[in-house]
């Protein structure tokens, strides 16, 4: 198993929705399905579903929780730029689940949660990569 | 807010297990931090951490549930690969969710859990590209 990940998928209480939130970020879908929607990110596809649909496609019982255990995050450009990006995420919607705070690594990072509660770090990390097309390399 | 994630974090119970079931897959991580543990995977980082860890992180109660709402997938190579992939996580030790099936949109999916039950699909999708870095895109 080569190492990547190809797809990212949100399961959502309301497609349409969820949808409205993502544009209000600036993001384009990428497909017109009316099912799965699919945006295209640096080396791979995040997408939108509806979670019943996930969770009986992945054969998983679905509990209702809103934490299964796994983030997200985005790199912002800037030390400032992590403040507006949360400020951006709260006009369209989400919930700011931590303000952004100087970190004992380094960065700066915040959290906020999408319509769904799923949670994305909003973090600038100087020691990590990220060219002009937005993609983010371990090594410096 | 840049359409793009540049990070992927899962949250175990157990890093150790964690960090060698995806070194079974053929893994190499990408730094020598006990806390964290980082893959580099094309455009973005894959990341394992504490699940306890994580939730403190983004501020969020944890339930304990293994579905929320997200999974992952991987595109194969081919029609077989898929199979093959399953198989070499049985082999990692994940337990396999669903036998790879033909999907009514032309390709061919299964899922496994890993051992913490984060889904993973990994499907032949031949209405994507797949480039020889890996890197996945929408666009024929």
């Amino acid at each position: 198993m080569e190492q990547r990940v190809s797809l990212i998928t949100l399961g959502v209480a309301d497609l349409g929705a969820s949808l409205r939130f993502y544009e209000a970020l600036g993001w384009k879908r990428g497909n017109r399905d009316d099912g799965v929607i699919f945006f295209q990110i640096p080396g791979a596809v995040f997408a939108l579903w509806s979670r019943q649909s996930l969770a009986e496609d992945a054969c998983v019982a679905d509990t209702g929780a809103s934490f299964g255990g796994i983030t997200l995050a985005y790199n912002a450009r800037s030390h400032e730029d992590v403040d507006a990006v949360l400020a951006e995420a709260k006009a369209a919607g989400a919930t700011i689940l931590k303000p952004a705070v100087d970190m004992f690594w380094g960065g700066y990072s915040g959290y906020f949660a999408d319509p769904d509660g799923h949670a994305w770090e909003v973090a600038w990390n100087p020691g990590w990569r990220l060219d002009e097309e937005g993609r983010v390399s371990l090594s410096p």
